[in-house]
């Protein structure tokens, strides 16, 4: 990809967009720029020349194009919540929102589907369909659009039970580089069909066309849910927990970890009733009350062999909520109790065997380093996040040298430089060492469907 | 592909290929070449010129390496179970036969993982994982290779809980047409780095890479199993019930649906203990025995809601395998009832909600034309196959004439050409139907990854 050869957004080209998606679907304004040009990661911003606001798929199509014939670079933008710099136009050019297309196109409630656009937020979408008794699964925790948890494959807390994002959808409509729409995947649930083109977009962050319509799985809300907090003397009897859990066939709906030094700051700041020892959160899920309370006594009772120091479990509602409210609140309540600081969240996982030699090390380096720093995980699923809290360029250099270490520390373990958070800006300068030789099969299959290189530059590969 | 461009299997060519893989890993032998000519679907046999036996990765890398610079054709061998004529080697050339890369390379029981050779038959390497309590859960029937069943997408009647084949691998050594070996995919559960490759790879049918090594995810096995078997008076009420069932949250491990015509069949052929009617067969899994009486009452309630004119169910384990003994066993009944037969199997998928049509479809088909068909599907996933026996041309074309017109059926219902048995040879036509213009990109990467051609030339395009 020659990114040199990018044409510049002139006027005549605003005026090509506008006559092809309509005027008002155009802007150039700088404050509406400035309000796409930074997702909730660290990285810098960036303006887009023009951000356009599409209302249906063909006027997606219209764009690329004219940005195809141009060379243009071209980036979606969903609600700005990612944590990587995907949606950061940083070659400028043009900036698709989505918000504009956040409709519901249809809910096939028989087939456990919903049709929807791509800017529907994932929480909206739930609200609506839980008159249904249905969920779409995947909770990257803020109300990310569908359009880019998909393009991220995002996933969150239920993944353990539900799968990431590429788990639960079925079909997408997606606009390729030169403006052709394809449909991709199938309402079947079953298809052997040819190549796998549904899984291939998804996650590939907008770099190999852009989702204009996704159908996404869909599963009942279950009738009863349980929630255990417990906690343990160490990360090891922790994570030993969760295998236990795991091999058990209870099949948590979420199984998450708190780290001790997490616990600490939220009962000193908030006096959230925890205790200093890294802290088991599950959820479980049931149809029936007998299930759920067999399912409970089953837990207790695994926890109690792993050596808990405590065990607490409710199927009350509101009860449920109180002691989740520490995990569901952690990052918010960090962020309050560190005015003045920003924030950089790094995102890796490993297998689960795994986990406790990756936790030990990220202790390891805190304490060696002395820089603050929050593990919490998706220890179900091997994934863990460390919250770094920085107040200036020094912290952040130091932070980053950490961030550096826990990566390899993570490939080296088998796992992958990124669980959930995608690679976007920050991860592609590691993409060789995860991939190898498969890095130039990506590189091709980029070279074939976008070989001007408009879609998304400057994220997933370092050139 | 210009596939006139194939170069004979000269002598210098084994013996550069003797040179390579060793002498003894190579034959010529007709009566080898005639066993791996065939699959057991109805396309017709086609000899290999040469055929290859590798013990590891790296001689599958060099025989492609010989193939690729002599413009040679590569089809891979799993053990021959394939219903679409996806391993026969139809512009001859080299077969690769995986049997003996038949190996588990590593069990990790806390990762709930294992890493095989793609040459192992799933029943052989369940009967193994069986020790540690666990499974590979896709079952497609027949003792197909993982290798097999990888690159096809098989499936299977625990596809409703557990997933197909793509569902449930994390990671695969692939090699290319140029013999380079590349990882796709983490033993990580989570991954977001990149291009989804691992799944390009899944259901490719070996166009695009030839496995050589897969990581899989296992399944706890469950403490506990129910069988269920339920007969409705009609097929809509039978495939209501299987709606009820999956919106209930009971989370079925199969869920398949037998017609009235096979249920007769099998009665009066075997003395099955079935009436005439659709019937439900149901599995369940629990961790704990109050979980499951729970659930067999709920699906009691919902079957007799329903209006079921029968149902049974057990917890025994016994009891269980012979309740669904009919269903295990019923397409070597009906080959066994109808002797001097031959037998195409269809199988297409549509969404669940379109089940009723499509199955009332083919039971007009049958009765307007009155071929002899049976219908057996995994109806929790919307899975439908036809069996056609024929003994004769003229009846062999009959049931292709029905085939064309069950697979249009299925595309007007918003379902796919074939849900578990891939494309192959006979599905090829139907490909553009189904992708119209994502098959071009189906195509386009083809051609990057394989410019010559020369893995499983003639299946899944037609050219």
């Amino acid at each position: 990809m020659i990114m040199s050869a990018y044409q510049p957004v002139t006027p005549e080209i605003i005026a090509l967009l506008q006559s092809a998606v309509g005027a008002d679907a155009v802007t150039t304004a700088p404050a509406e720029l400035q309000l796409h040009a930074k997702d909730q990661s660290h990285h810098a911003a960036h303006l887009a020349d023009v951000l356009i606001y599409p209302t249906r798929a063909e006027q997606v199509s219209s764009v690329l194009k004219i940005a195809h014939q141009h060379c243009i670079p071209v980036t979606a933008w969903g609600v700005g919540t990612g944590l990587e710099g995907s949606a950061i136009p940083v070659f400028g050019g043009i900036s698709i929102s989505f918000e504009k297309m956040n409709q519901i196109v249809k809910i096939y409630a028989d087939d456990f589907q919903v049709t929807v656009q791509p800017g529907i937020g994932h929480k909206d979408l739930n609200a609506i369909l839980a008159r249904q008794g249905l969920f779409f699964a995947p909770d990257p925790g803020a109300n990310a659009t569908v359009g880019g948890m998909l393009a991220n494959n995002a996933s969150g807390i239920r993944t353990v039970k539900y799968g990431a994002s590429k788990d639960n959808v079925l079909k997408m409509q997606v606009a390729l580089a030169d403006g052709t729409l394809i449909d991709v995947g199938s309402r079947s649930v079953k298809q052997s069909s040819g190549y796998d083109l549904l899984h291939l977009f998804v996650g590939s962050e907008g770099t190999l066309g852009i989702i204009t319509e996704a159908t996404l799985k869909l599963v009942p809300v279950p009738s009863l849910m349980s929630a255990v907090v417990a906690a343990f003397e160490t990360v090891e009897a922790a994570v030993e927990t969760v295998v236990a859990v795991r091999g058990s066939g209870l099949d948590p709906a979420a199984l998450e970890l708190i780290d001790a030094a997490h616990c600490h700051m939220l009962r000193e700041t908030e006096g959230v009733d925890l205790s200093d020892h890294p802290t088991l959160f599950m959820e479980f899920h049931a149809a029936h009350e007998t299930t759920l309370q067999a399912g409970l006594e089953a837990v207790q009772a695994i926890c109690q062999e792993m050596g808990a120091l405590s065990f607490r479990a409710t199927t009350d509602t509101t009860e449920r909520k109180k002691l989740w409210h520490a995990r569901h609140h952690s990052y918010e309540i960090m962020v309050r109790s560190h005015p003045n600081y920003h924030f950089f969240i790094m995102d890796v996982a490993v297998p689960i065997s795994a986990y406790p030699a990756l936790i030990g090390y990220v202790e390891q380096l805190k304490r060696e380093s002395s820089v603050i720093a929050y593990m919490i995980g998706h220890a179900g699923d091997g994934n863990i996040h460390v919250e770094f809290p920085f107040a200036d360029e020094a912290e952040y250099e130091r932070c980053m040298v950490l961030n550096g270490l826990i990566i390899e520390k993570a490939l080296e373990l088998g796992g992958t430089i990124t669980g959930e958070h995608g690679v976007g800006m920050g991860k592609a300068v590691y993409m060789a060492k995860e991939h190898g030789p498969a890095l130039e099969v990506m590189r091709a299959i980029k070279q074939t469907l976008d070989p001007k290189g408009i879609l998304n530059p400057g994220k997933l590969f370092i050139d």
